[in-house]
Order: C-alpha cells, then sequence, then structure tokens
C-alpha cells in the first residue's frame, strides 16, 4: 500500500463542492487505475473526537462532509480493547468526569450508558516499601498520606491552583508573568518550591500521570494553563480536579467503553467517513482545498485538520505552510504512554478493601486503576506507563514488560496478581498513527512564542483536535469542544 | 509537480546493489510512465556538506552511491548570494574557525582559499540608546564593555565554561550533573547567575546570535554540550570561541562564498548527485533499503539521511521508526533565523574606524557582521535577525524587513546606511527544505531521555547532518565530521 498508487486526475471539477442540502459528498471514480475522487463543502482529516464532531455538526447545518481516516478503525486516542469473556476496557482515553459536559452530553445524545469509576475501599500508596492505605475525602484531598512529603505537596498544589487563576485560557501568552512561567520547566518551579524527596517524589508522580512528561519536559505555563483549563465557563480549573478520581476527571466510564462515542458518532455519519486513507498533501486553491489520501482525493471549500500538531507537520501543505505554524508543529511534541491491563476471574483485590487505585515508587507500574467492567466480571487492573519509563521501555518485548507489570501489581496486592488469565498493552509512542498520547506537551517558550498560530486558521485549513482546546485540553471534553469549535468557525465562512 | 507522478516498479533487480568498484550507479528507464530506478551501494538523502561529505568518501572508497536531495541545489544550509558587481556573499553558514579542522582542510582539498572575515577598528555596542566602541583584546574578551553588566556577564561565560568541562561529549546525558543541567532552562540558569539587566542583555544576545533561540528555548545541559563542543580533540570547547570574531568561530570566510564547498564536492561527484528530488518514503527490506524520491527510486544496501531529526521526521518509513526515535524528531526543533544583507558602493562604516561588529538592543538587526567580499568592494553590511524577533518578523513583506534593518544600521553608523545600492534578505524559518536554522535546538528532557536516538542507527538507515556531531555541533566543521562519521560506519557494514 502507498500513497503512489493512484494518479491525480490533472481535472477538478469546478469550485462549488457539494451544494447546500447535499448531505453526503459526491464521489466519482474514472477507471481502476484513477483514484477515487470526492467533493465536499468540507473535509475533515482524522476521525478521533474532534474530526467526527466537526463533521457531525457540519453534516447537521446540512453540509457535505467527507472525514478522511489513516487507521483502520475510527477514535484515534479514544480506542476500546476486547477483553476475555466479551466484555470491553479501553486502551486509550476511558475516564469523564466533572464540568466535562460536552463529552458528557455527547455520550448522552449518543444514547450511551455511564457508569462510577470503581473508587471504593482505600488506594493504596506504596513509597520505600512502604504500602499506606488511603481515601481522597481527607484534608489533604488527593494527596497521598506521605509522612515527610504531603504537606509540602499540598502547598504547591494549592500554590498552583491559586496561580494557575491568572491564566488567560484563550491566549496564555498573554497571561500575567507569562514571560517569567514560561521561562522555566516545571522542574525549576518543583525544585523552588519543594523540599523534601517525598515531596518532590508526589510532584512527579502528578506531573507524570497528568502529562505522561516529565517534569522538566514542560514548562510552567504550559502547566497552569493546563490547570486552569481543567473546568468550564463556571468552574475555575484546578490540579485537584485533575488527579482525583470522583468528584474529578476519573469519576465516570461509558458503558461498552469509550470507543463507542466515536463508533456511532461515525455510524452516522455513514459514508462520509473514510477510514485507511492516510492523507499525504493539502493543496490550497483560490477557491478551493483539494486534499489528497491513499484512498481518495477530496476537494472541498475548508479543510478541518484535526489530528495533533506533532502529526500534522508530517502531511506536505502546498502553498507552503507560513513558517510561525510549521516551527510550532515542530515544538509540540507527544507525550509518551502505554497503557497494560491485567485481566483476573475477578476483582479480587476489592475483598480485600482495596480500590485498585495505587500511587507508588515502584515501576514500571506506578499508577494503576480498577478497569473492571461494569459488570463486575472479570476483574481488570489497569496502569499506566509513563513519561521516562515509557520511553525506556518502549521496545522492550511484551513478555518483558508483562512480567515487569505483574511484579508490581504482587507487590500491592499478593500473588495472586502474578496469575492473570489475560494481559493486554497499548503502546501509544508506537502506534504510527499516533505516536505518543495523551496530548502535546509544550516546553518552554512555545506557547509564548507560538501560541497564536495553535487555532488560527492558514487560508482555508481550520485546525481541531485536543491540542487547540481552551476547557479541557488534552481531554475528550476538549477535543469535542475543539470539533465544535472549528465547525462553527468553517459554517462562518463557507460559501 | 508531485510526488504522484511516477508510479513504483514492482520489481526490484536483486539485492545486490552496486557491485564493489562500480563508481557511479547504475540508472534505468522504463518507459515514459515509469520513475527513473537507481541502484547503489549507498543512497544518502539530503546535498548539504553532511551528505556530499559521506558521499565523497564512498565515492572514494570505490563504492557506488547515490544524493537525493529536494531542493534544486546543493549546498543545504550553506548558500552563496549573488550581490551586485558579479561578487558574492552567503546567505547561509560562511564562516570558518580556529580548531574546525575538518571543513578548513575540506576546503583546501577542493582548491579553495581563505580571507579574513573584516576585524579592524571598533566594534559597536549600543544599549539604551548609548553607543559604546569595543574590541575583544581586553581583560573582558568577547563581552562588551556595559557599565553595569560586563562583570557578571564575563563572570556567567566564565562559569559557562567551567561547567562545560565536564561535559561528555559523546554521551552528554550521562555527564556529571546531567538531569539537573537538563532539567532546566538556559534562561532559569541565567535569572539565578546574572542580576543586572544589562547583564541578563547580554546573556540574551550571546544566546539568541549563537543558537538563533532564547534562552528559555534550550536546555542548560544542551548549552553546556554545544560550547563544549566547540573545540575539537586538543582543545576544549569554550563559549569564548563561539562569540568571538578572531580568534574564534567567526575568524575565517571562503573566496568566492562558502557555498563553493559543496558546489565542488557534488561536481566531484558528477551525476551521483540528483537536485530537485525530495525524498518521500523509506522502506527497509531484509536484504535492502529503498528510497523513494520524486524524481527517482534508489536502491542500496544502506541509507544516510542527512537532514535535520525534525524534518527526517516528516518522511514515511516502512517499517516505521522505532518510538524512541520518532519522538526524538518531535523534540528537535530548529532555531529561528534570518539572514539580511544590505550592499553599498563601499563599506563607508571602515573609514569611520568601524569594524561593522555591532551588538545592540535595538531591533531587529540586534547583531552584524561586515560582509564585504575580500576585494574590499562593494561593502556589504549583514546581520542576523535571531529567535523571537525572526519569528515575530517571518511574515512582513520585503519592504517593511528593509526599513526595520536599514533604520538600525542608520542608528549605528549614521543616515548613509539608508541608501544600499542592494538589499538581500534570506528568511530560513520560511525555506520549506529547511524550515529554521541553524541548527535544531534541544528544549530541556530531550538529551536526557532521547540523546541515545541522535546517532543510533535503525536498520539499514544511518544519521548523519550537524545534529549528530560530538565537535562544532551546528557549525560546518560538525556537519563534515558527521558526514565522514557516517560514511565510516557504514563502510564497516557494507557486504
Amino acid at each position: 500500500m502507498s500513497e503512489h498508487r493512484f494518479t491525480r486526475r490533472a481535472a477538478i471539477g469546478g469550485a462549488a463542492a457539494g451544494a447546500a442540502g447535499a448531505a453526503l459528498p459526491r464521489a466519482s471514480t474514472a477507471g481502476a487505475a484513477a483514484p477515487r475522487q470526492m467533493e465536499a463543502d468540507v473535509v475533515v482529516v482524522g476521525a478521533g473526537l474532534a474530526g467526527l464532531m466537526a463533521a457531525r455538526r457540519l453534516a447537521h447545518a446540512k453540509k457535505s462532509v467527507v472525514v478522511l481516516e489513516a487507521d483502520n478503525r475510527v477514535g484515534g486516542r479514544v480506542l476500546n480493547l476486547p477483553i476475555v469473556g466479551g466484555k470491553i476496557t479501553e486502551g486509550g482515553a476511558e475516564f469523564i468526569g466533572e464540568t466535562q459536559t460536552h463529552i458528557a452530553a455527547l455520550a448522552k445524545t449518543l444514547g450511551l450508558k455511564t457508569f462510577k469509576t470503581y473508587n471504593e475501599g482505600n488506594n493504596l500508596y506504596y513509597r520505600n516499601g512502604t504500602a499506606l492505605p488511603y481515601n481522597t475525602t481527607g484534608p489533604l484531598g488527593p494527596v497521598p498520606p506521605d509522612p515527610t512529603g504531603s504537606a509540602e505537596a499540598f502547598k504547591a498544589l494549592q500554590q498552583l491552583n491559586q496561580m494557575s487563576r491568572d491564566i488567560n485560557l484563550n491566549e496564555p501568552w498573554n497571561s500575567a508573568n507569562a514571560a517569567e512561567y514560561d521561562g522555566q520547566t516545571f522542574e525549576t518551579w518543583k525544585n523552588n518550591n519543594v523540599f523534601t524527596p517525598s515531596g518532590k517524589f508526589l510532584l512527579d508522580v502528578a506531573c507524570t500521570s497528568v502529562f505522561s512528561a516529565e517534569p522538566r519536559d514542560v514548562s510552567l505555563l504550559f502547566v497552569l494553563f493546563y490547570i486552569a483549563a481543567a473546568g468550564d465557563e463556571t468552574h475555575p480549573g484546578t490540579l485537584d480536579r485533575l488527579v482525583t478520581t470522583s468528584p474529578g476527571a476519573q469519576s465516570d466510564r461509558i458503558v461498552g467503553g469509550t470507543q463507542l462515542i466515536p463508533i456511532r458518532m461515525a455510524k452516522g455519519l455513514g459514508k462520509r467517513v473514510v477510514t485507511g486513507s492516510p492523507v499525504r498533501k493539502i493543496t490550497q486553491k483560490k477557491d478551493r482545498v483539494i486534499v489528497e489520501s491513499d484512498k481518495l482525493t477530496a476537494v472541498g471549500q475548508r479543510v478541518i485538520v484535526a489530528i495533533p500538531p506533532a502529526l500534522a507537520g508530517r502531511l506536505q501543505y502546498s502553498p507552503a505552510l507560513p513558517a510561525l505554524r510549521d516551527q510550532l508543529t515542530q515544538r509540540m511534541p507527544m507525550g509518551s504512554v502505554m497503557k497494560v491491563i491485567a485481566v483476573y476471574d475477578e476483582p479480587f483485590w476489592r475483598k480485600d478493601g482495596w480500590s485498585g487505585q495505587v500511587v507508588s515508587d515502584k515501576g514500571p507500574a506506578q499508577v494503576t486503576f480498577d478497569n473492571t467492567p461494569p459488570e463486575g466480571k472479570p476483574g481488570a487492573l489497569m496502569a499506566f506507563i509513563e513519561a521516562s519509563t515509557s520511553r525506556r521501555l518502549n521496545a522492550v518485548s511484551k513478555g518483558t514488560l508483562r512480567s515487569m507489570v505483574l511484579d508490581n501489581f504482587a507487590t500491592y496486592y499478593g500473588d495472586k496478581a502474578r496469575s492473570p488469565i489475560a494481559f493486554y498493552e497499548k503502546r501509544w509512542d508506537n502506534d504510527i498513527w499516533h505516536r505518543g498520547c495523551p496530548v502535546a506537551v509544550l516546553p518552554p517558550g512555545v506557547l509564548l512564542d507560538y501560541g497564536p498560530a495553535i487555532r488560527r486558521p492558514v487560508g482555508r485549513i481550520h485546525w481541531a483536535g485536543t491540542e487547540t482546546a481552551t476547557f479541557w485540553n488534552g481531554y475528550m471534553d476538549g477535543a469535542v469542544r475543539s470539533g465544535e469549535r472549528a465547525a462553527a468557525d468553517v459554517l462562518a465562512v463557507l460559501a
């Protein structure tokens, strides 16, 4: 399979693609050797939540639209994993929570039901060989009960919340102290404000579990923006919400798995969605835009590129992108993460009073959740493998990874954990259509000099994706919001 | 023109490409519609100094080689600009200096002569509306004579030199204090060690003029590595050498312009060099590698990719690159810089006792050089426009840029500067085959987690380019060294 197997046709039929009212794009095939051609009002690149949401809005507005997806499935960073017994768990984004009203509304519209993330019993804090049970309803909120580090970690959390209040969500680069905040790494801020090894460790775990990046990888301004974005128009964002299960960003799950959201959206869009067709080139003409993908060439008035900037930078553009936009795509790397899930006949840890949630200094499985389906069986214990650890291990064999993870699980919950009935992994860094997850993580200086290029259209090219969101950036809710915003932007300018 | 105008041929003839002793690659053309096919021992991507040097070494060793260059010219970041009167100045890399023995030897071998960068009379330091003449032979070395900032800037320079002594050039990530240094930006280090506004300004100018990046954009570890690399096997690198004209990295120029180096190398390689043929895809098979470019598909035993990582990340790879290498390409952005040159009948500033070298807080032309050809006429005043300033201005009109620059030049050297006979600009950020210059600039955390992937081959793919150099990284000398190293690596494994 190659993008070369189709030759382009010289004649692209006229400017006006898909008359208003034509809900389906118009396809044509001219002989076996020619590429399929399609005309639509709007072409969407990427069938993740953002692209599908944009397409859905456009279709509802009676505009013709075609969605080109590189992978053989829809959903992007949202991916169901079928496990034993016909059940489902998630290899990608799985949680929704308070103030994430757009993803919640969408799921409801699609007829999907939610259930509570398992959050009963005690969490486990494991450090320096000692296991301590805790819950998040005490005075320290989500901060684990470290004998020496909790107090200052809690203070740091409050400071970060306070600082995030002054962030301008639409233009973080214009916030008070933006230059100071974007001049330093989160690591620097941590070292200037947290002094015990355990306090630093707790900040490290918060950073790696939220961003899948080390504190040295991200700018303080980006961290504060991300915290500020963890809310909605009436609820200021907080770090507590990011790291707490319930009430927080991890409180609910979707019955049947989160990928049902994009799957049902794609079903509604029908033939408008073309999978297995990577986009290679976007050519802007005076009156139209031509989007070449492996399976077909789509011509529209506008294109919405709904893939992460790092991947969007790998497409060809004619004319070339403006320098600021191109250099932006060089500066928004994806986080580094794997998800691993061990499946057992039942969630045996529950009987021992454990929630399945762990924060640990033992790796690679430092942060875990109970990912058991709503029926309560089979038991599924999920771990995130984050940042440096993911980078170090992304080439090891499945067997090696499995035995390292099961060893961690046995440390937390006993030897039963060593004998799962199945074991699953999803290495996002290795996925060629993603090359990292959950979101682009911005180093110092990027927001300050390149921020304005994140959402600014380039001629007929509009940008969507959770990286462009001002609320819940990096989350499914942000992706949905970005698709809604991009669709509205395009509807406002369509002929 | 499109990469689609050729269809691939199904049959690639056998494994052994170019028998030993075959100095020229074997070409075949099968009909007008088919792509040219070529077989060679080694395929080189990019006809900059690194790629050409590698090809030259391979050809000398009687290996067949083909160099595929995207642009319609050779040289990469080395580019002659013809100016009025049939003379030449440089739009890209132009200086060579002490300890840069590899580029010097190459130029000599190619029959090229050097001349001294004009460095007589006084440099000019312009800050807060005051102009001060200075030279670099005093006790403060290259540090301009700022009334309040020079002393601490000089101390900072000495500290940085001292710290750079402990850098492991082959494995900076294994240096003492690597985690501490790679955890912070150079901006953070500056703010912790330099306290006057003028001292900070002097460090800012040093950083932007060396890296074309702001202090917040780069990791302290990367800065120290780069300083340590500014030397050779017997002369430790120093920041002084980076920022001083002579003796330093800017001491000499090439008669006829630096691009004569790649042009003469390409001439020696003859038909082995194919320009105007962007590489799109690299496919590794068990016994060969297939490199598809717009004009031809080359098949070899090995490929040397001699383009910057950010651009190499935009090619397609089959099988896909390992995750660590792919994520590395997301994390090595190019610096941001333009060069502008005003040409006058003669270098009138010389008569007033000025060297043409300026360090200024007035922009966009904050750092200038006398770029007059060796004949002494016409006069050429060159300025670098760096980092944030380049990013802010890379979309302004030529007229706007010209008038801003000439206004600066008039401030430094009087109203005569307002009336050049010609004005030239080269915006590297906007060049679609470069997307920035002079080098990849590494944010915090990249060397620590991704450093080992910078040079590590991926199967039959080897990496060259100044970004892979351990001496004079970012300079022409580093590019040449990297080509030599890559050729040696490949020669050691060729069948």
